[in-house]
């Protein structure tokens, strides 16, 4: 099994044996998409997630793990707003969320357990949940595999731009697909963003395989993400697995690994999406941290640049200021020796063996003002390594966040 | 001895014994005052010094540990500059410290390792060490009282506004002073901030007393500010007793909480206008969170919130997003029961028991827009409590810092 994962067109539908719909239930007061319902046809679907770790975590992230577990992975929907993060709403929350769950099963002729539920925007205020109960009949009624289209567009909030991404693989000439969808740009921190990914494969696999490789693809993709340092409280992850392809993943086996590929792959490329779209950032920025004695030496460091407001600007202003980048690393708790460490913008080197490396000015002016921008530290102590990814940090992340509510 | 603090007019050459003088180098492009020394008359001045965490501490920090143990705390004298923070300058930057030192000291007639050095500005660029040793000369001779009035003035950065606070107090009918100036706006954080400190009084001590008590003021000063999280490479904190007053200061004594108590007092004074004049912000905010089990909770709670850029721009904007602050909580790693929680600005509820406070918007924008907020929550768990400074995060800190080199 060396088959690898290719990008292709499509939607949450292209998995064989999803349907899903989207409407504008009026919680967002722009009156555009702000519902979707994801819903799986077989029987034998299987599920997972993955949560934030906040502790004030959110009634629809509380409600997830109740279905997961009552259902014992074999939850078949879910229903996701935007505009209402339906956090720190107390019981009436909870209550709303459970209601929900309850009435889309109704609808779908499923189990209450089986129904997963995922919201994301503003905190603390509670949810007209009147608006989406209304909603779930003509969201039901509208199942369809052209309507999968409309669900990353139905979970944005401060996100400019649409995050799916749909890969295919081949296994004895039978296709296999995997589909996501995400939301987010601020508030994403490692573990996790404030960010919502739906994830569908026509993979078949137990519910205990498909939560592991979940698991371990958040930890390389989602969790090496951060916009602004902020880890909010509703960040979720779903994966629903139809099975329909034919094509099985079993633990200890071959199939296993060539699925977690294809799964990282995607979540991946759903993370540099968000990093992307990063509050009023620019440009997509990849701190790699290389030579370190240890993972977590190289992660803690390219964690503590990432998050580094003074990088961010300097990266923002195209200023060449590694000695930030420095300061960063010597600030992040890591092990190393700063008289030995390289510091490079793309190719070009700023520091060498802790010294500025008598760059040109105008050259790294203008390796800084591109799209993509990779940072990377070599440490000359060891052979761990760590990729983190983020943006740069505008005066626009200031304007979008300093009148959010209003 | 419970004799009070009292803040009066001066400067650091208010408490009897020590003179200064500043003058422009031409280490700052702008021409402006940028190097400047202070000196203690009394050979029986005791010093001591509390420094940054950071693993890349610039080359002055190097030396001021080695000369506060070479001297056994008995340094006499400070040769301080701003615009350049001969950081990341490894051993031409030792070397030009260490330098300037020697000939500071042979100019005072006192030994290389009773002076100190501090700089602050800009990483990464070697100093022009030349420009410091030519002014020397010009500096000691210039020492007055009088002096003293530029030192502050002669370390700002991006400082908008002269740190300087001076406090009295008497014993038996004996005056004895304290005075301190800081400099400090950006990359300020806990352990500590990008900022020099330097105090001075006539208060008689020794070394080991005046280490300790420095330390325990440090801690609940400085080490409570925070601007954007960046823990510079240059942090420092250097503290001169000249004795001179005749009043003395004993370990074990109640002596010792007397001047603890002003010298946490002048730490405070200056720390807080530090945040006020964090990059770009228009407002000082103190978090104080109350009600915790432990007092390390208390502190992670504030510190989360404090460090948030999502609540700092919220505040910037008059915005009462108080769930922002409640998942500051609750990603701070504190334990909690977020359904316990009171939030206010200064005396108006936002929130109660977990659950919106149904206050009046237009109230609660003018609670925030204030030049001094007060955030508190109440955990309703324990009775520890902590409090942090920090500032509102604008988008003039994205200006400041994005060109900050150049």
């Amino acid at each position: 099994m060396t088959q690898t994962w290719v990008p292709v067109e499509g939607s949450l539908a292209t998995p064989q044996g999803f349907r899903a719909s989207a409407a504008a239930a009026g919680i967002k007061k722009t009156g555009t998409l702000d519902l979707a319902l994801i819903f799986a046809d077989a029987p034998a679907t299987t599920a997972a997630g993955v949560f934030t770790t906040n502790r004030a975590a959110a009634a629809p992230v509380a409600v997830c793990r109740e279905h997961l577990v009552r259902s014992r992975g074999q939850c078949r929907a879910v229903v996701a707003n935007s505009g209402n993060a339906n956090a720190c709403t107390g019981r009436e929350g909870l209550r709303g969320a459970w209601t929900t769950a309850r009435s889309a099963a109704q609808l779908l002729e499923i189990e209450p357990h089986q129904v997963l539920v995922a919201s994301t925007g503003v905190i603390g205020v509670p949810l007209r949940f009147e608006l989406i109960l209304k909603q779930l009949p003509t969201l039901v009624q509208n199942l369809s595999s052209q309507g999968a289209g409309d669900v990353a567009r139905a979970i944005m909030t401060t996100d400019t731009v649409l995050k799916s991404c749909v890969l295919r693989s081949e296994v004895n000439g039978r296709p296999v697909h995997l589909a996501g969808v995400a939301k987010g740009a601020g508030m994403i921190h490692p573990r996790m963003a404030t960010m919502l990914s739906f994830i569908t494969t026509d993979a078949a696999m137990g519910p205990r395989v498909l939560d592991q490789v979940l698991r371990a693809a958040v930890e390389t993709s989602f969790n090496r993400l951060t916009v602004d340092g902020d880890t909010s409280t509703n960040d979720t992850v779903l994966a629903l697995a139809s099975g329909l392809s034919g094509v099985g993943v079993r633990p200890g086996d071959r199939s296993r690994a060539w699925f977690l590929e294809g799964l990282t792959q995607l979540c991946q490329a759903l993370a540099q999406m968000i990093a992307r779209d990063g509050e009023g950032a620019k440009k997509l920025v990849t701190v790699e941290v290389q030579g370190a004695r240890r993972p977590s030496d190289a992660e803690r460091i390219a964690r503590a640049i990432a998050n580094s407001p003074l990088v961010k600007t300097a990266i923002a202003g195209n200023d060449p200021n590694w000695g930030r980048i420095m300061c960063a690393a010597g600030y992040s708790g890591a092990q190393f020796d700063p008289s030995k460490v390289d510091i490079r913008v793309n190719d070009l080197y700023l520091c060498k063996k802790g010294l500025d490396a008598d760059f040109g000015e105008a050259a790294a002016r203008k390796e800084l003002d591109r799209k993509d921008v990779l940072i990377r530290l070599d440490l000359h102590q060891g052979n761990a390594s760590a990729r983190i990814w983020t943006c740069d940090f505008t005066r626009d992340y200031i304007d979008i966040n300093a009148s959010y509510r209003t």
